[in-house]
This record gives C-alpha cells, structure tokens and sequence, in this order.
C-alpha cells in the first residue's frame, strides 16, 4: 500500500527549500566580512559598508518572507504536526523563533545597523591605532542607539523584561542577566581566594623567558603546527582552513570553508600561540557539525556559550597542560633553536600559566579572566540600560580595572578600545566567555569519565579520542537544543561553577604550591 | 517663481536608487569570487558554487524587478523625456538595454550557469595541474552548453543574428563577428611580414638573461615599485588596491577597492613584471571613472576592448619600450644585486621583446600575440555555433597552433586548458584583447599629439602626464557612449588597424635591425 502522502510534510520540505537559502547567504556575508577585516584596501570601507548594508536588507526580506509565515502556520496547525520527528521539530522551532524575531525588526533599522557597523569598525581600528576615544565615540554612540532600539523591539518577542536580555539572548538562548548576574557573583567569590593564593605564593615563574624574541616566520610555522596537531588543515589540497592576520584575533566560516585569525609580535609568541589554540577550538567545532544537517537550522552550532567552552578547552585546559607541552615543547625547542634550550618543561608551563591582573582581555591568565568578563557584562549592562552613556565609558572602565583587577589604564588602547566587540555591534556576547569556561569545566569532568587517559593521550600526541568525544557527545547535536537542556543531557545538570573552580583550584595549587 | 516639479524626473530619481543596488550587490559578489581565486580553502568550492547561484538569483530578481519596467516605461513615455541631458539620457538606454536583456534570461539558467561557473573553475585547476583534459571535459560541455542557450535567448533582443555575436556584445556592445573576421583577417595580413622579418633578422636578443633567478621576495617588491610608478597604491594607509597571487593573473573591483593579481616564478621574473603592468593598466581605468557617477550605469568603464586599451598600453607600449626601461632599469639591476649588472640596457630590451610564436598567450610578444586572440576567436565562433564539440577542442586548438604559429602543442594544460575564460563562463571576451591593441595604437597616436614629449617624460619618470590625457580623454566619459563612438570621440575614426601596425613596424624595425 502506498503511504498517503501526508500535507504537512510536503510543507516541510518546500519551508526547508526556502531557509535553506538563508545559511548559504550568511556564509558568503561572512565572507564579506572576513575580507573586510583581514584584506580590503583601507580606502573601501565606503563601498564595503554599502555592501555589507545591501545585504542585510536582502537577508533581513528573505529571512521575514511573509511565505515563511504561511507555510509555518499551515504545519504547525495541520494535525500531523504532533508526529514529527525531533528534528523537523526543532527546526521548526527555530526557524518559527527567527521569523517571530525578525519580522520585529524595520528593515531600516537592520541595514542603517550594518551600514553603521562598517564605519564603526573602521573608525574603531584608527581610534585604537592613534590612542583617540574622541574619534571613536560619535560613531560608537550611532551604533549603541541602533543596537538599543533593536533590543527593544525584540523585547516581548524573545519573553525578556530587559533590553539588555533580548541581545544576550541572540548568543545563549534562555540565559538572563539575572542568571549571569547570580553565577559571575559566585564565581567571583570562588576566584578572589585562588587568585590571592597565587599572588601571595613565593613560587614566581620567570616570564621573561616569554619576551625572547622569534622571529614572525618561525611563528607563522609553529601556528601551522599546532592546527595539525588538532587536526584543522590549512595546509593540505583538501583544507577546510586558514590561517591569516588580524589585529584582533578571530574565526569565521561555516562547514568546509571556516577561517581563523591571529597577530604576531615577534617578542610576544605567546600571544599568537594561545590565540591560535583558542580560535583552532572554535573552528573545530563549526568544522565538525553534521554535515547531513548542512543549511538547516540544526545543523549551526548550540550557542556561544557551548563555542566559547571548546575555545577555551583548547587555548587553556589543553593548551596550557603540562601533558600539551610534555608533547610539544620538544617542537617549540626545536622550531626556535637556542631560544628555550635551557628553560625546563616546568618553568615554561609555569611561565604560561603566570597568575597576575592584567589590562589586556585576550592575555588574562585563567584566574584573572573571568574578571574580565564580568566588568564588561555590568558596562554593557548599564549601557543597553540607559544608565551610562557611551562618554562616560573610558573613565568607568578605568575605575572598574582600579577596583576589580588593581590595574591602572594608562591609555584607551589598551582600556575600554582593546576589543573589537562592541566597535562590531556585538552586545551580549561577553558573558559567554565566562560561560564557556564554566560549561568547559562540567564537561570535562564528564568526558574524564569515558576518556578517563585523556591527559595521558595529550602527551603523546594524541588529540583523537578527545576529538571523538566532542563529537559524539557536543558536535554531532549541532542545535538540535537549547544551551542549557544540551549542557543537562551531557552533564546531568544545570550551570555549576563548581567543577571548573575545582579545575583551578588543582592546576593552580600544584603550579605555585600553596 | 518656483519651477513645477517634472514627474519624469522624480521617476527618474526613484529609478536610480533602485538601480543603485545593482552594483553595489556586483560589487560584493566580485569579492566573494577573488576570494574563490585567491584565498578559500579547496575544500570550500561547493559551498560557494551554492553562494553565488544564491547571488546570481538575487540579482537576477533585482535586474528584472517589474517596478524597473515600470519606471522605464513612464519616464521614456513622458513628453519631457526630450529635455534630459546626454548623461540622463544614457542611463536610461543603458538601464533598459539591460533590464530586456536580463528579462529575456530564465532565473534557473542563470543560477545554475553561476553554480556551473564556478564548480568548472574548480575542476580547470584541478585538471590543469595534473594535465588531464578529460576530467575538464564533463563539466565545460554543461557549462559551454549553459552559455549557448543563454545566447540563444539574448540574440533578439541585442539585435544580432548569431549566438556568438550576442555573447561578444556583453564584452564590446555594437561589434560582431562580421566585424572581427573582417579586422583579424587584415591584421593577420599586417602582422605576418613583420613577423617574418622579425625572425629571419640576424639581430636576435639573447633571452637566457630572463632565466636568471630572481628570488620571489624580491619580485614581490619589484612589483610594488611598478605599482608606485603608475600610481596605483596598493602600500599607503589610503590605498585603494592589492596584489595577491593566483595561477592566472587578473584584475577585479569597483572604484575604491580594485585589486589585481598576478604569478611569480623565481626563474621567470619577466612573467610577473609584465602581467602586473598588464592588470595595473586595468586598474587605472577601474580607480579613475568620474566619482560622482558612482553606482550608476555610466559609471562603469565603455567595454572590455577600452579596458584592453590600457592593459596593453601599460604592458606593451609603455612597458616593453626603451623609455620605461631608461628610467627602470637602474632600479631593477639595483634589486636584483648582480643579476643584470653586465646587462646594456638595449639589450634588455630586445630580451623583453623576443619576437617568436610561442604556445602561451599571455607570455606572447606582440607580433604573435594577436595571432593566439584570432585562434581562441576562431574556436569560439564554431564552439557556440555548435559546429565543433568540446571534446574536438584539444586537436583543434593544437592544429591551429601548428598552423598559425607553427607551434607544437605537447601538453593540454599548456594548450587548450592554458587560460581561465572558457572554464570562467566567459565567451565573447577574447577578441576584445586584439581589438584593445588596435584601439591602442589609435589613441596614442592621438595622444602624442597632445602630450608630445610622452615618450621623454616616461624615461624621465612622469607618468602623470599621460594619465592625466587618459582621465580627460576616456575615463572621465565612464559609459557614456558605445566603444565605437567614444574611439571615433577621441580619434575622429572607427576601428583603424593602420597606426597600431605602425607603431609595430616602427618599434621592431629598430629592434630586429629590418
């Protein structure tokens, strides 16, 4: 007997050909805005601008195509609906959500954003460059007001009471300021402690050793080395990857084509080898999301949040281990000559992991890092909020540095100008840092547990039953759910500093001996 | 009094802010295929053959959009329509010209002739590489057939009444086949006598001073200083333009963001020399239209033939003569250290001007040169025609070049899969090399009437004064007339191979001692 062809799913499948086109889209805007950032000639920011503004509108019409609507409508009320799989459920959840969400949104707002966003980054890499907040702020505070407008608007839509909620919302789905606000207070009571340890220890690594100068091209070949060792191609006739420079160090791409970025100094290597680490973890992720799921909503990734954990399980769990450099320093002293000839493994692994406050984000050891983090979730906070205004951000930055890390800001290049966050229309984005360390804590204590000689393995070279894991247990469920309904199925829990502190607590406690 | 506001120029305002878009959108996509040529990994071809099918669709819909139609109609119908100036007035030709044109095109063959583009580019680098023209062979039948009916389509309403003639049109708008034949065949006829002079002269160069090796570093940064002499920035921190590496040298971009490529091979320097001069002469015409004429129709350049113009001049006329090397030469012997110190400047010269049939087209002299456009114009006529298949190209194309140039083909990649237009989508484009030689030789002999001393000033260094004639004389007119009425413009003649023979005949008689 033939099965009655069934409406709902003839619905499906015509949806699906639809939103198909919207990843596809992306994907090559996104290619717009890797060259923007690592190749256009300076004098096409106009043009580019124009560009990237077109195609927001082009997407934002795609994305809010009245058909969509219809065809939702139709499965979700036809009454087979109940019978669909998880996954045609899911994506319909998440292309109802987006359409929901995006429908909210004047068009004008979206392209007068993007346009605004172009400037902004443009102007922000030549504020940085001269030291002048003064040139930045007008374009800033455009894009601020843009950015709190759109949050408004998607307000009721997302079940948020907050501006603020609706932009976090967008990186960590069913995560509220309120919770953040909750878990950062833990973690920094949790931090405080260790971090004073530390500080007050009489064990001190050497970090001189981390000046010595190496030359940019040998840097250049230990990246490529450390994408090999996790297996990211660059190099090969079949590369998904690349590498390239940027002042601000980053990942784009989708599936088979996703890129990472990094600077070089030559007498600052570690800079550029734990930028590398970090952005190779979240390209390892994109990389690995089930291809049949490719152009469907479930085949992105989870959130942020679940992309910021594997970043920072490979830039720090892994890539500052003593087991990562029991394998890999023997290249490093063979990569730079002389350079570490007589720098014991230990002393190097210390020198890495050195405890101290610090101005620069991106170079914050793992104690201090999180504090970070949180002085930028409370500025964006009051920011979105109304309660401070983009003029005043400098000073504040300045008093929070003073206030959580000790540290005085000479300038705003290295202050409130460091990151290139909020100069990209990016609010809401930073907690997921801080999140993903949290998650990267509770999974690894669950993975231990399956891959129980996982650290062993790093020591030998051997970064294949880790990969496996993250893919059999994080990869290959792409966005089939929420972030924290995937970090319950893996870990049987809720967010939980708990495990990561303990993580600290081990490394840090053996490292400077308290 | 206040003038009445004209209904037919608020359609027209409205009309251009529609159109606007189409090259802002062209623009993106020219990004996202140099990056296709020039940085994606391997591995990211299906993925982008899918983003510019999507692209092509986008614009296709945006080309045809009714509400074109609509304002075209009501501004050509309006009594006032008579009172536009010249400038108004051809953007209408030239925005209707294009929406019958694109109207005519099915959107699917569109999309899947770009999503054939490029997986036919992908397989030519592949196949060139391992010189296998059968693994080229499957995916240029689909797309030569793609192209064919594509013609098809646009042969009414260009007003022609062959296939290929519609295809040349795209390239050089009001020139046919007839017209080519006619020309080629007369050229071919000035061309031999030189050509056998040339060769059978006792004066020959001795050409190994080109096989020296110069370290690829060191012609990147002779490339720069070429760049820098013609005034195309590709250093500054207002630089508009880039140099990147690809198998096959070529130039991209709009206005402000121009960029061009090229290929270095440490014992063939001249190679890159002469085809960054060739894309630089592109580049000028691209960065110099007239700014305020910006995304609309007249903005862009006349034709590929103008745009060949000025790549040949660059490349040949003033980079192939004694003048530009007067004033070179010392820098080039200065950078490659001792490689050419016991070189004479004649010497050299001749060296760069070998006259002798050779199998690649772009490493041609420009005696046989042409003779390469006329057997790639000949093939292409019977390719589209249908009179020849795709698997008949490979003999056909080394017959050819036995009997034209007297040249063995050993090999397909250096023969039939030599240049990148066939596996581009590109047919038509080919004659418009020969016909750019032939415009050149025109308009320079206009030129020297008015900058009389160019030659000198070359040696000396200056190139502004000849830019300066080009920007007054053909970039400023953008697209504002058909190339046979702007050569006629400027020179007070329609095509004329007479002063581009003579500039031959004059410059190699001295050269071969005839």
């Amino acid at each position: 007997m033939i099965q009655p062809i069934d409406p709902s799913d003839l619905n499906y499948d015509k949806l699906m050909e639809i939103v198909k086109k919207i990843p596809i889209l992306q994907s090559a805007v996104s290619i717009i805005n890797w060259d923007m950032e690592t190749k256009m000639p300076p004098k096409g920011i106009t043009l580019r601008s124009n560009q990237l503004a077109l195609l927001s509108g082009i997407e934002h019409k795609m994305t809010t195509n009245p058909i969509i609507g219809n065809l939702l409508e139709k499965i979700e009320n036809h009454p087979n609906f109940v019978t669909f799989d998880s996954i045609r459920k899911r994506n319909i959840y998440l292309i109802r959500k987006n359409y929901n969400e995006q429908t909210k949104l004047p068009e004008n707002l979206v392209v007068e954003t993007e346009r605004q966003r172009a400037i902004t980054i443009g102007v922000w890499k030549k504020a940085k460059t001269l030291n002048k907040f003064s040139l930045f702020k007008p374009e800033l505070e455009k894009l601020v007001e843009l950015k709190k407008r759109a949050a408004e608007f998607l307000m009721d839509v997302k079940g948020v009471h907050k501006p603020y909620d609706a932009l976090i919302d967008i990186f960590e789905p069913g995560v509220t300021s309120a919770i953040i606000s909750n878990v950062f207070n833990n973690l920094k009571r949790g931090l405080i402690p260790i971090l004073n340890k530390c500080l007050s220890s009489s064990k001190q690594p050497d970090i001189s050793i981390l000046r010595r100068k190496i030359p940019i091209e040998i840097q250049r070949r230990i990246s490529i080395l450390i994408t090999k060792f996790f297996g990211y191609d660059v190099t090969s006739e079949k590369a998904g990857g690349r590498i390239d420079e940027t002042e601000h160090p980053f990942t784009t791409g989708y599936y088979d084509d996703v890129r990472i970025t990094t600077h070089y100094y030559a007498d600052n290597f570690s800079s550029s080898l734990f930028s590398i680490l970090h952005e190779v973890g979240h390209a390892l992720y994109e990389q690995n999301l089930p291809p049949k799921w490719i152009y469907q909503p479930i085949g992105e990734s989870c959130s942020l949040g679940f992309h910021e954990f594997q970043s920072r399980l490979v830039e720090n769990i892994i890539g500052r281990s003593t087991e990562f450099w029991t394998y890999f320093y023997p290249t490093l002293k063979e990569m730079t000559k002389d350079k570490f000839s007589h720098v014991k493994l230990n002393d190097f692994v210390h020198a890495i992991n050195l405890v101290q406050p610090s101005k620069i984000r991106i170079e914050a050891d793992e104690i201090t890092y999180c504090l970070h983090i949180i002085i930028r979730f409370e500025i964006e906070q009051d920011l979105i909020a109304g309660r401070i205004e983009v003029e005043e951000l400098p000073d504040i930055w300045n008093q929070k540095y003073a206030t959580y890390l000790g540290v005085k800001i000479e300038n705003n290049s290295e202050g409130v100008m460091q990151d290139t966050h909020w100069a990209s229309a990016i609010y809401g984005y930073f907690p997921t840092y801080a999140l993903g360390n949290i998650y990267s804590g509770q999974i690894i204590s669950t993975m231990e547990k399956e891959v129980p000689l996982w650290r062993t393995e790093i020591s030998e070279g051997n970064f294949q039953n880790i990969k496996q894991w993250l893919i059999n247990n994080v990869h290959k469920y792409g966005n089939l759910y929420n972030p924290q309904d995937l970090l319950k199925k893996i870990t049987g829990e809720g967010i939980n500093i708990g495990p990561y502190l303990n993580y600290l607590d081990a490394k840090y406690s053996q490292l400077y001996d308290y």
